[in-house]
């Protein structure tokens, strides 16, 4: 058996069998050893950050790592960039990334480049595989080493794909045991949270979903406490019949305003509050003065360790024995009728939205009505952009729907990083995936309209040019971008949306219809 | 004056006055600061590797740097390919990486990473512009290194740009004097090359333009010697009035056969052949058992830098005095007819390459016969994918057209690496670039067709599943890509031939029409 075929049964043996998968020369012995092992499935894509994007998608939903397949550093670094949201995330992602044969890395050939330099900016855990006869166990390490919630990258080179005597692991290794909470942590959360002073509970992590969220509920009912979610969380559970959160908002006026006046804050699965992006004059700090921070469990960890909902669970049966949580009633928004705006948008989603729907959420400022609008949708996932980098939307409604392939997938994607990562409509095509992506168009950056005021930066509207030729590297209407064409051009059907009849019909159509479909929402931006 | 605004007009009294631009929050001051610089050219793209790798053919064909503006690590990232193949190129590149605010990177916000470490895998000059005062200085230092032949990226953190205090650098920093050939070196080549003993005079680097050329063809006349170009020049020029070379084959077999025999080899501009990729039982060093190398003059440098050339020119006086060098003569194909082929469609690409063209040449296997069919076409110069990392066409293409608005671009690209930096085509419609594209549409990662037998992968077409699972891995013809509908979706005007002579007026028409074009030439893989 050679190093390949060893490495691709090391992997189905721990637990994965999904790889995402961008090919080069130095990975043909993997994609050879796909044939002996039918029961890998390889999800081809046209972009690395594609085959990233889906490896955090599908973990996120399925709570266990899939693999991507990487051609050397040029492939790595187009994955990189989704690679960071995993991180972010804490999601567990295994990469196997093809490099040149050992015995070839020292003529400096064309695509030689260190690898290791550029996989660690993103990973956990980077193992350089150097022997057939332990690429087994290497697989089986680098799944471990992703279950405690990061990304592991494995580097393979040629000739220990190629060469014979590599070994398979039959068992998974084990996985670290669940965290234990902290007695004096808790106590200290027990003792903010019933003080009777200002409290803020912020969760986040894996108190994110129905459980964490429950248990917050019941917290926060019976000591007056105020719960929050994290600005960009891995997975949030909502709609009816979950407890309703809100997040912490993303603009830093709105964040500190949220959180002014609190006393404690304490972090459940959460990090403390940090502003997305520093302004000046503005705090980076979104911890009020005077405010404790009481961290209850951390934020790290894979997504099923359930460390923080486990802690919320303790907290809620010592400060609210016997009470239940209050579920978010079912309640819809009616649907609307006239032009497309980011409300009537909003709330045609919320009218429409499917039971078990998996949101994919990189609407950006188009989707600003939507956590109203879904809140009493019937009981939903809603993904977010964890770690910023634009271009996750598309990419991990992929993952999302390899993931769970009897659940719909809605994908809320707005224009301008819809084109980071567009041909992951390719993948939605030829995987025949329930994805139903809506492309927010509103011809621009429309979040760096605001972000150019929010900096404060000094000629804009103002002195010599006016400003326009800033504004001009805002702008994505010329030439206007065409997404129904785009789509077609990937196999993908599409239709245009202009009033929210037409985007209330176009979405019954794409439910109704297996595989995916493209709605381009003409959304007019909100800052113009 | 602000940081941003110093560092814009550094760059310009250093001779960058193009910016191709990513922005994102970090970098609004630096575009705010654009209104205040109307002589920098400032080119939106919708994804990083469309401007890294313009600013690669910008200055292959500028013979200066342009800079690019990347938001955070994760921009860097998506970068990071077509700065590899800067890197191998030898291109002056000068990237500008927003980062977070000083005061903010210790609070770890989800887009921080560690940026000076991806940067370190494709830079050769990498720094952290940490005070407003000096980031001028930074910038003007950043040009200069550029200069040297290398990609030079200067990490920009936000309060750094929006701080007052930036003193502007007013003059460009000296540039290091030509690298003198080493008289030895010289001796020694000249005595291998006056031999009498088989000799193959290798060139790359300065040395593939038509000086260079010229003179080694003169010392190939005089001394028998075979001139070679390296397989993948950064840029070759060629046709009628130029001294013809062909280039060391890509494939092992064939380069090793190309240099066999050889008792001595000069290096000038090139660096010792290695083989792409290692193959089981295939040398990686392709210099032949016996065969002595000599190095005439380095790889490394800039473009403008000239050393190799001058090295050739000075042999070529001391072997072939007086001599003239044998000009290719001016010879087009004749136009062909009937179903679009490799040979047929390399045929009209050398009937009707107009005069002053720029080749961006990432064709892959569809390419095979275009050597051959263009040696005789008007003089052109002809761009390779000098790092092997793909999606480098229509990029690169992009650059060379803002370079030289007076020149015809043609971009022949195959279909699979289109596809990971598709949306440069809303560039050349944005900006009105006169790039014609020639997608060649073969449905397949063909050339991996032929690496999955030249790697003697063991199962394909056999055992278990007959290669099949394989083979799907590196077909994409399913869904078929459909290239007019997405150059349409992005403002190109596009057009699909299946015979040369659709071809021939699709090609005839673009070159008539100022701006963009695509034309899907649906050609047969070589390798069914």
């Amino acid at each position: 058996m050679n190093g390949a075929q060893a490495l691709l049964r090391s992997l189905l043996a721990s637990g994965v069998d999904t790889c995402f998968a961008n090919p080069g020369t130095s990975e043909m012995h993997f994609v050879a050893a796909l044939d002996g092992v039918p029961q890998m499935r390889a999800v081809l894509t046209l972009f690395e950050g594609v085959a990233t994007g889906a490896a955090d998608g599908y973990a996120r939903m399925a709570e266990r790592p899939a693999a991507t397949l990487l051609h050397l550093g040029p492939g790595l670094g187009n994955g990189l960039a989704n690679l960071h949201n995993a991180r972010r995330a804490g999601t567990p992602v295994v990469n196997v990334v093809g490099d040149h044969a050992t015995t070839h890395a020292k003529y400096d050939a064309p695509l030689q480049s260190d690898i290791a330099a550029i996989a660690g900016a993103v990973s956990g855990w980077v193992r350089h595989g150097a022997l057939t006869a332990e690429i087994g166990a290497d697989a089986a390490a680098a799944v471990a080493a992703a279950r405690a919630g990061q990304v592991a990258t494995l580097v393979l080179p040629a000739d220990v794909s190629w060469n014979d005597g590599g070994e398979p692991v039959t068992e998974p290794l084990p996985v670290a045991a669940r965290t234990p909470v902290a007695p004096d942590a808790l106590r200290a959360a027990a003792d903010a949270l019933s003080s009777g002073e200002p409290c803020v509970l912020l969760v986040g992590g894996d108190a994110t979903r129905a459980a964490g969220l429950a248990a917050a509920d019941r917290i926060a009912a019976a000591t007056g406490a105020r719960v929050l979610a994290e600005t960009f969380p891995t997975r949030l559970e909502r709609g009816a019949g979950v407890a309703r959160v809100d997040r912490l908002p993303y603009a830093v006026d709105a964040a500190v305003a949220q959180l002014a006046g609190s006393r404690h804050l304490v972090l459940a699965g959460a990090r403390s509050p940090v502003s997305f992006f520093a302004y000046p004059g503005k705090p980076s700090d979104l911890v009020p003065p005077g405010c404790d921070v009481h961290p209850l469990a951390g934020r790290e960890g894979p997504l099923t360790d359930g460390t923080a909902t486990a802690a919320l669970e303790e907290l809620a049966d010592l400060l609210a024995p016997g009470t239940a949580p209050r579920l978010a009633p079912a309640s819809r928004p009616e649907l609307p009728t006239g032009p497309l705006t980011v409300s009537t948008a909003a709330a045609v989603v919320g009218a429409l939205l499917p039971e078990g729907a998996v949101v994919v959420d990189e609407s950006v400022t188009s989707g600003l009505g939507l956590p109203a609008t879904t809140a009493g949708a019937p009981r939903h996932d809603w993904l977010t952009l964890t770690g910023g980098s634009i271009g996750y939307g598309l990419p991990t409604a992929t993952g999302a729907a390899v993931a769970c392939p009897d659940r719909p997938v809605w994908c809320l994607q707005a224009d301008g990083s819809a084109m980071y990562t567009i041909s992951a409509l390719w993948t939605h095509a030829r995987e025949g995936l329930d994805i139903t992506t809506i492309i927010y168009h509103n011809s621009a950056y429309a979040i760096l309209r605001t972000e150019l005021m929010q900096v404060g930066a000094p000629q804009v509207g103002a002195a010599d040019t006016g400003g326009s030729r800033a504004r001009a590297l805002l702008d994505l209407g010329g030439p206007e971008l065409d997404f129904v064409a785009l789509a077609r051009g990937m196999g993908v059907p599409g239709v245009r949306a202009t009033t929210a009849e037409e985007l209330a019909d176009a979405l019954r159509r794409a439910t109704a219809e297996p595989g995916p479909h493209l709605v381009e929402a003409m959304v007019p931006a909100l800052v113009p």
